[in-house]
């Protein structure tokens, strides 16, 4: 289990540093007195500035409607610590129970919205909805990053890549390459 | 240097397989008698049938016009043995050169889109344009995956995730918790 981790403000226009390389992450929302955790996959960055977010919120998720009324979320970045939380969040509902009191999460306020933060996890991203036109085609939200909390250690936490099947890839081990970049890619 | 893979057909229904870990993918296009290829790390999937994916290619990248015009594209995906090739092409521009001759790779021809595959990639999937309603806002590419194919082996390749300043993460580990799944998630 992991343990709650003190975290810093983090520069909204850099949070593809743990959104790119892909992890599976924990969407939290509140809504109508209750709050509500869901595992996520299918996300991409789309704009540094603003920090914008596109991912798809299936409609058959109990939080889809919730993350609709409210037009926020906090998106949640979980490491391999959280394994077992991380699939059992994935394989309940909302609709039957807290899953911040059946997980043993801690539900902290956030700075600008009211979806709670995952203290256990090692980063968490404040979200408002600014773009919902492709809701109704494909379920997919646009949040922009609002404010960013980020554990500054260790750097590169182990995370889990979800493949389908109930399988995880995890990442952790790092190559650098940056002398090999051009100044205006980095 | 990766090798030539034999590859088979894979359903495109579950190319999240391979694209939902958020791995760095090289996009190859083609258009007025030109190839190109491009790094590509802002990418989702986005429904299983059909098979689409999300994705930002950057009105600054020379892909950019060529996607545009085509209306199609090959996602392909190297492992770790291509990253200095990764690495080469994210900083150099088709406009100057010629990306397959420059780095040594294999164009091969599709079946279904005029983009040529990359031979040295575990996977490439043949991608048409269905949907440009947020390029011109956000060059956010909504693709029809129409054809993929895949390397059989190895079955967890160690794929690049990008996490910007030059640094990427590695995946290959793998964790399975498929006993913990209902039947109705797997």
């Amino acid at each position: 289990m992991a343990r709650l981790a003190k975290k810093r403000d983090f520069p909204v226009s850099q949070v593809r540093r743990y959104l790119e390389p892909g992890p599976i992450v924990l969407v939290s929302s509140a809504a109508r007195g209750e709050t509500n955790i869901m595992t996520m996959g299918w996300h991409t960055c789309m704009e540094f500035t603003p920090a914008l977010i596109g991912c798809i919120i299936a409609s058959g998720n109990h939080s889809h409607l919730m993350v609709r009324e409210s037009g926020e979320c906090v998106i949640n970045l979980p490491t391999t610590a959280l394994t077992d939380i991380v699939v059992g969040i994935g394989n309940s509902s909302g609709s039957e129970i807290d899953k911040f009191a059946h997980f043993g999460l801690t539900a902290q306020k956030a700075q600008h919205v009211g979806a709670p933060l995952i203290g256990e996890c090692h980063a968490n991203l404040e979200c408002r909805l600014v773009d919902e036109s492709l809701v109704a085609r494909y379920n997919f939200f646009i949040f922009e990053v609002v404010k960013a909390h980020v554990a500054p250690s260790p750097k590169h936490p182990e995370t889990l890549h979800y493949t389908g099947d109930g399988v995880f890839m995890v990442s952790g081990k790092i190559i650098s390459r940056q002398s090999k970049f051009l100044p205006e890619m980095l």
